[in-house]
Formats: structure tokens, sequence, C-alpha cells
């Protein structure tokens, strides 16, 4: 009898239809044996409906106040649920976040988990209930409705599963599972039947919108066996867990594309200590999370500072830049949206040289010019033209081979 | 400074243009120097929309689940008011009832107030914040949401008055007030100034729809001023108080028709003691309300045993008594939904002889028939067919000169 963490999405419940066919995915596996906590998202749609309410009254609402507001979304799918599975005989009882309580810090629309309370859910689960619970959202310290930020619920359901000491969090959503590329751009790609966390954070981080990354760590650091898996087809999906010894990693696991990039560069900065900091400083007290940074002395002793941030975070960066330029005694800062960020994730990379090489290669046989270059242990990342990110993606999955990759092993 | 307490209801804040129109009526209160808390009920159609929901999943949802999902429309409201204050840079804050906290008893969709913490309120009074509460919902000792019932959201803001020691209880409507009659039957109905909690409650018993009986009860017995006005056109509304000896009492305030009345009859009973508690006893254990009892017994030594309930509950009553009529070896019941049921209401009553006998001929001068009688000490209710209740009322309101009354002392 294994304890198991649901979690369906805003499209698996998009409608009173796709919950009773959730119902039923959550009762087959009651069925089964399982005892199961299910965390599930608002209806699809409902998160918007409800911000642009708030915006016909309010342009710039109070951050608690839209967390009490878009809290409502995910409330309602828990009853619908519930009820939905009273309909099939499944005993079942709903729990918004502050109810069940997840305790967070107070930073409405952001806010991290703290702690969480186990025993209502223990107690449901063994009195035979299937526990139904509301991602995204929890409560502060002093009784404030908090959220935790767009695609949360994955977050919520791998904290409730690290929390119940669940033996798998199964995130069901409308992919298979985790594809060595996007399976719209390569026709080749393949389902991973495996991967480690460290590089599904990566491929997380470089732009692969499966999973929130945060739900990927939380999983990571908690040790949560976590699986994708489609809430229409069935299937296995992919499972996601630590490196095992004994399974043979594959060089490169995925490839992906993040077209969600905007780059800035501050032009002719005088070069001298302290630049990075003066650049990148400003704009990360800001809150704006900064990606690919390099910095190239030019011979004549000025600098050209460039780095990347997400596409929503450009305006407001170049803002912000405006009196450093003055007070570094630069030339100007210049904002560019046109380039997408190609990354090749794996874990074998750590062991194997020549990943960098035949990536260089592969695309310069293309004619596609990198731009800007990043690595870490297990990632490279380079930028291109937004046009080229396709078939940069396709070339790469050709040469490392990825339409032969099996690692299917379950 | 008085502390206001302010309830708007779903008709009022039925939109976002409407929600802001509630908050510029919140943010004079505060200009004239009050302290407020406001109950808002959900927006118009939203509660019915939740119920279709509902009854997509599942045609006999759970009431406690049912609680969770309709509680999320008035949470919906709260975030929306209290940002539209902060547009007018008015400082509220908004809090679900779980939040305040509103202890109820654990009968989900109908519970009743157990205990309110009002330290949340006074904390953000004290700190020049609107607190702004979602109506018609309270947690109970388990935690679990809980709903009043509809109309609820009126009681919650009486008892949050009680339990702040309100100076005020103002009840915003879509009517400016309460009527000598409605004012669609009988156009030369007067707007009270006042009327006494006694009245209030046998108006709203006997039909009009003004304030949920429950909120005029618990506000008699807190004895919490209520006032009802429109939150659409102004105006002083109508007052409802403890009865004031300086105060001269009309002999009726108001002349109710409620067509929602249903009449069972119980035909040929043997007489024997007992019947009454056979026959209301199956209908009330069903917690189903009775209104009049009329018993007469022939010169056959059969009894005829009639009584109202509202027109909801004749089928399941009428299935009730299916077994009781055997039991009673009476003849047969029957129902009958072609009735209304007229009431004239006034504390002057009390003192002034002779009400009975102007009803009675003023109806026999119009030859409308009388079916059954039932008073009170401050109330007598007649039925009659159908058809003639308006015709009932007007000239009722005629022959107790309602046209003339000026109560307005305000």
């Amino acid at each position: 009898m294994s304890l198991i963490v649901e979690k369906y999405g805003g499209t698996s419940v998009g409608s009173p239809e796709r919950i009773q066919v959730v119902a039923k995915n959550v009762a087959e596996s009651v069925a089964k044996g399982d005892r199961v906590v299910v965390v599930v998202s608002a209806m699809s749609g409902e998160t918007n409906r409800l911000l642009s309410l708030a915006n016909e009254v309010n342009s710039k609402p109070s951050n608690r106040e839209l967390d009490v507001l878009v809290s409502t979304g995910e409330q309602v799918t828990i009853a619908l649920l519930a009820m939905a599975l009273h309909s099939l005989g499944v005993g079942a009882r709903s729990y918004t976040g502050p109810q069940v309580k997840i305790l967070t810090d107070n930073i409405h629309g952001k806010a991290r988990i703290v702690h969480i309370d186990s025993d209502k859910m223990m107690n449901d689960l063994n009195n035979d209930q299937v526990v139904v619970v509301a991602g995204f959202q929890g409560v502060d310290e002093g009784g404030s409705i908090t959220t935790l930020g767009r695609g949360g619920s994955d977050t919520t359901a791998v904290a409730l599963a690290a929390a119940l000491k669940a033996d798998e969090c199964r995130i069901y959503t409308d992919v298979d599972g985790v594809y060595t590329a996007d399976p719209r751009v390569v026709s080749e790609a393949r389902r991973l039947g495996r991967i480690t966390f460290e590089e599904m954070l990566e491929l997380s981080g470089a732009g692969a919108k499966i999973l929130q990354l945060r739900s990927v760590e939380f999983a990571g650091k908690y040790n949560v066996p976590l699986r994708v898996l489609s809430s229409f087809e069935g299937g296995p999906g992919t499972l996601i867990t630590y490196e095992e010894s004994s399974m043979e990693q594959p060089l490169i696991s995925g490839i992906t594309a993040n077209m969600d990039e905007a780059k800035i560069t501050v032009r002719g900065v005088p070069d001298k200590p302290g630049i990075a900091y003066s650049i990148i400083g400003a704009v990360s007290d800001a809150h704006i999370n900064v990606d690919m940074i390099v910095q190239n002395v030019g011979s004549d002793g000025l600098t050209d500072f460039t780095f990347t941030v997400s596409g929503a975070d450009l305006e407001k960066s170049v803002e912000l830049l405006t009196p450093v330029v003055d007070k570094l005694d630069a030339q100007t800062v210049i904002g560019d949206t046109n380039l997408a960020k190609i990354s090749v994730v794996g874990i074998g990379m750590r062991s194997h040289a020549g990943v960098a090489t035949t990536m260089f290669q592969a695309l310069a046989d293309k004619s596609i010019n990198i731009q800007m270059i990043s690595t870490s242990e297990i990632k490279i990342s380079v930028t291109v033209d937004k046009e080229y990110a396709e078939l940069a993606v396709r070339t790469l999955h050709k040469a490392f081979g990825l339409e032969h990759l099996t690692n299917d092993l379950l």
C-alpha cells in the first residue's frame, strides 16, 4: 500500500467533465490500494478571469488582496473534485492551503512554504479518505492567505509528498513525460523514461516548461520521487529521481530552447574593479533574476558588459541601469529580445569531454552564429538569433543522436 | 466617531462598477469620521454559477463540500472591494469568515454563529483600516468552512455589529426602506421611518422579503440598531429599533402577502387526543416549518386538520403524511397551493381593539373569502384565494389609512 501524491493542473481540471475524468483516475489509484492525496490547480482560465476582475477595480491591486482573490480558484476545484469522487463512491475531503495548514512566509504572490501540518491529512488517509488539497496557496503566521506564485501547485504537491513521506509524487499534465526536445519542434524527440533531478533542474531552468523549477528543487532536496505523466493519455511518463550508478546515463538527455530571454548590453564601460557588481547589483536588488553574464574587455580599455534576463523584466532592467550608466561613465545601455537560449543538458557530460565541441561545430555547420555562451557542470547554453531557434534544436538533437536514445527502464 | 457595520448584498456588488460605487459609499462614511466594517455577499449570479458547476459533477453534493465551493463567492467580493477602496486611497483589509474568525456549529449550509473574535477587527479599526468581511460564512471547531444559508450575510452583519458593539448596522439593499406594503402592489404605500424589532420580525415572517428573519431576531436579541437603506438611491431608509414610549405608534405598520404558502388538509380524522401531535410531529421531525394550524371538529366526530407550510415543502409533507393518514384511520391528505397569506402587523394592536373587526369587514366588503385565520400579539394573518392577494392588500392598506401614515421621525 503506497502513499501517492497526485497533482492535476488547470487544463486537467478545466471543466466539470474533466474533473470527472480526474476523479476516475484517482479512484483507480484507490482501487489499487494506494492512499492518495490530490493537489489541484484552478480550472484553466479561472485565474485570468479573476485577475481581470481585479484589474477593473484597481490597476495596481495589493498583493495581499490578490492572494485572497485568486486563491478562490483552487478552492472551487477542490470542492468539485471531492464531490466528483463522492459520486464514484470514493470518500474524500477537501482542504484549502490555510486549512491543511500550509504555513508560508508573508511574501504575497511569491510565498515560500515554511512548514506543513500533516496530522489532518494522515488522519483522513487512515480513515480511507482521499485528501484533496488546493495547490498554489498557504497561510502566513498572521493568518493571511498567501500564494506561491504561478505554477506553485507543483511545489505544493512536492512539499506535501515530502511532509507525508509519500512513495511518489505524480505530476499529471498535458504532456506524457519529459522529452529529449520539444516534440512540436523535433519530430524524432524521444520520451525519457528516467531523468535525474539535476538534469530536470537544468532543463527547467533552461526553458522546458514541464515542471516549475522550484518544485524540482524541492523534490531533489527532500528526495521525493517525482513522475511526470499525462492526465489524458495514460502511460508511465517520466520518473525524476536521483542518479543510480546501475543506470547507464546517456551523454545528453535533452535540448531546450528558451524564447523568453532578453539581452541587455551596457556598452563602453571604463574597465575598473566593481563594474559587475554595480551593474548586476542594480538589477538583482530589484528581485530580477539574471541568467547568463558575459564581459569582454576591448583593446581600448572599454568593456561591453552583457547579461540576460526574462523578457518580462527587460524594460524595468533598462530603466534601473540608466542612472548606473551615468555613474559608471559608460556609453549606453541597450535591450534586445531577438534571441533564443539553446541548452544541451546531460548528467553524462560530467564524465565525457567534447560535448561543447560537438555543439559548436554542429551549429557552425548550419551557419548559426553564437552570441553568448555559458556552462554549468551538466549544461551548456548558447544564445542565437531567435529565428534560428528551432533549427538549432533540431540540429543538436541529431548531432547528439537523441533520436536513438532509449532509457525507458521502467 | 461611530462604529458602523455596513452590509451590501449581491445586487449591490454585482459587477466591478457596482463594487466601485460601494467603495465610494464606504469612503464617504470614513470621511465623516466613522470606523467602518463592511460585510458583502457574493456577486449576484455567482452562487448560482457555482451551484450549477456542483450539479454537473454530483447531483447530490455533500454539504461540507458545497460550503467549500460557494464560500468562494464572497471571498472574491471582499478582495475586490478592498482593492476598490485602496484605489480611493482608503486603507482596507479583507477577511473570510474563517479568518475573522466567525465560529459556527457544524451544520453545513445552515450553520449558526457561536462566537466571533473581534480582536483582529478592532486592531485594524484602530489603525484606520476599513475591515471587509465575507458574509454568509464561518468555520466550525474542526476548521471546516461553513455557511449560514442563503441570505445569511444579513446575519453576519448583525452578529458582527453585536460582537463589536457597533452603533448601527446598515443593511444596503435594492429598496430604500421598509414600506407599509409592497409598493409594486399598493402605489400609495409609505416608507416607514422607524419600526420595532417585533414588527419587523412579524413582517419578515409574514413574507416581507427585505430582511432575513434570523438577522432581525439576532439584532433584536442583542439590541443592535438596524437600518435598511438603498445602495443606489441614498436616503435615510428605515431604522429598526426597540419601541420607545415617546414615539407615537401607528396602529398598523405594514401589510404583507406571502404567495409562497401551501395548505395541507388531512380530512376525516376520527377525533381523539394526539391527532395534532401525530400530524404536525411527522412533518416537523423532517425540519419542515409549519406556519398556521387550524382544526375543526365536525358534528360527525370527524375532524379536518389543516396547516400551512412553505410551497417548497408541500410535496415532501404530503409524502410524509400518507402513512400517518392510514395510522389515524383518516380519509385522505390534500395539498393546495392556491392561497396567499395576508398579514397585518402593528405594535399598536396591543393597546387597540377592533383591528380584527376592521380587517374582516374590509375583506367581506370586497367579497374576499377568508379560509384560515391565525393571530399573534401584534399580527393577524388570514389566507385567501391567491387571485385575491393584491386586492386584499390594497383593501386593507386603505382600510387602516396607511396612505396617510407618517412616522419619519429621523
